[in-house]
């Protein structure tokens, strides 16, 4: 940085990195298209930005990116769009009217959404000759750029391999899963699934430590030290669940319906809403009732898909 | 091991061993009161155990262990007691009758109870003469004996630190939280709040996957990562909920509804039971429509314990 300063002031260096990079356009500047579009700009790319409602540029735009009037002229300036927004609705609202504007370009869609849409997005962008990519960013805006970035993607093979050093500037891990255009997404919700229930939980306990007097702070190292053993343990479930044997010697079913009890007890003892571990607890209480106390924890995978009257 | 094999034989080095280590007793053989007095035993600790129904003593005799006939015979072979059994219930149907058996004894309770009732056995010890704390297990049972266990203990610190030495034998990092007998039990209530509520997101994640047609070990080592990029969020989200400042700058309520939703609607369409992130997404939609959209997922530490009609 400091060796390449005075080269950088001349403008010279930006120019020669800028070259050979493939312009980028992204869709949405919410907190995550903002990091990507900041990637983006950082690894050289030409990059233009479109959002809906306008303010959200300035950042950008003196990061040197180019604003976009309308998202079909932001889809133009570039062979590869990226579109991440809130949710699929928003990329309907967005895309559904650039079929023509994005023919024989490339779209690669990191917003997270269902398999069922991602499929059904594929087929839309085959039927307008767009190529086209389901992705799924699984870490934070600040992971964005950097090695600790995770994003998976899925799709024609072809499309993966012809963008792959372009996206690589998004950092990290990428991953390609396969052709099946749902596949991204469908690792996505099982993902988050288990982040959104996680910090969930994690909320409720700082709720119940703050009525005990306990603070975040004070609880925070324990709290991580939690994070430090699900690995372990997630190997164990993960074998069981897909050889499908539940053997409940380390710890048990009757237990653990027993320990989520007592936390639901003591949490609405203080008045907070304790209705999503109240929902783990009927779980694993009618797995008990069941006749499976003495399984392991992981007999849920099984049991939460069957059909019940 | 091999060296002292010799010594061994002729019972030489047992008995020098064993004859500084406090005795212990162990009352309640489920998986965790095995692993306990196993870990006992293995540091040389001459150990008495006793478990409601019989059968469960037979790798602990053949390491040397002596089984009571009764759990005030038990409690009679040792200055110092623990308690380990699957709930407060299970503590009150052995203990309940050992008032003057544990007179002028030392009773630590390693049963997961709440918070009010480690405080009602405390008063109940003291009104019998008997030194008590109350303790949490905050690690698996394969973590007894071994480096990576966490036992957290409350109650008065002379007791604790008479028995400190005889207690290390469980392992790991044993943390005194306070003479409030009940301090432990809240932080075990909290941390076994994130623990079980992530555990229920990650089997209704394999089951999730499995209906997609991942495998758990395919979906396991972006699971485990995860778990890795909690300890980070777990700290800002922390800092967030002591400061009751909730930025939502990096991602917000809005966001993680919309999420949450689509995850609920993938699973149902598979049949599975999603009752746990249902609650989930019920909670941070009130907090939506209540205008926190634009906050935080912290400011739920808030909103869970506000009372509502
Ligand atoms: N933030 C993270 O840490 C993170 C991590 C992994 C994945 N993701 C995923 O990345 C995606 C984007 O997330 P985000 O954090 O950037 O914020 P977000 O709040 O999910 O999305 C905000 C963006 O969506 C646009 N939008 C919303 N409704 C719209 C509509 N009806 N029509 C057009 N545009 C609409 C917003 O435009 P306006 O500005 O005009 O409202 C804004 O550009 C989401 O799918 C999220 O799940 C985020
Ligand atoms: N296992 C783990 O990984 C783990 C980790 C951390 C903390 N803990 C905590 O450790 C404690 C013990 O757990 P665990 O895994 O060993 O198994 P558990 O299934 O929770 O407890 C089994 C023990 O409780 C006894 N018990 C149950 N009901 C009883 C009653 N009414 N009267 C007398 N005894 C009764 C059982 O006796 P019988 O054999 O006669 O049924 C057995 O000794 C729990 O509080 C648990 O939360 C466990």
């Amino acid at each position: 940085m400091t060796i390449n300063e005075p080269f950088h002031q001349t403008g010279l260096i930006e120019a020669t990195q800028t070259l050979n990079r493939t312009p980028v356009t992204m869709l949405g500047l919410g907190p995550m298209g903002q990091a990507l579009a900041g990637a983006f700009l950082e690894a050289g790319h030409p990059t233009t930005v479109w959002n809906r409602s306008t303010g959200k540029a300035a950042a950008l735009t003196a990061q040197g990116a180019i604003l976009a009037e309308s998202a079909a002229d932001a889809v133009a300036a570039s062979p590869l769009t990226i579109i991440c927004v809130l949710d699929y609705g928003a990329v309907q609202a967005i895309v559904g009217g650039l079929g023509e504007a994005l023919r024989g370009r490339t779209l690669v869609n990191l917003t997270s959404n269902p398999p069922e849409r991602a499929r059904q997005m594929a087929q839309w962008a085959a039927e307008h000759g767009i190529a086209y990519l389901d992705g799924a960013i699984m870490t934070p805006t600040t992971t964005i750029g950097h090695s600790s970035a995770v994003v998976l993607y899925s799709g024609p093979a072809a499309v993966y391999e012809a963008y792959h050093e372009t996206l690589a500037s998004i950092g990290g891990t990428s991953v390609h899963l396969g052709e099946d255009p749902g596949r991204a997404a469908a690792y996505d919700i099982s993902l988050l699934d288990i982040f959104w229930t996680s910090m969930s939980g994690y909320m409720h306990a700082l709720a119940l430590a703050r009525a005990e007097n306990i603070s975040a702070k004070e609880l925070l190292p324990f709290a991580q030290n939690i994070s430090g053993i699900l690995p372990e343990i997630m190997t164990i479930m993960a074998e069981q669940a897909d050889s499908r044997q539940y053997p409940g010697e380390g710890s048990n079913l009757r237990s653990a319906a027993a320990g989520i009890e007592h936390i639901v007890h003591a949490a609405q003892a203080h008045g907070i809403d304790s209705s999503v571990l109240l929902a783990a607890h009927v779980i694993a209480k009618r797995a008990v009732d069941a006749g499976h106390g003495m399984d392991s924890f992981a007999r849920l995978t099984d049991l939460l898909r069957e059909k019940r009257s």
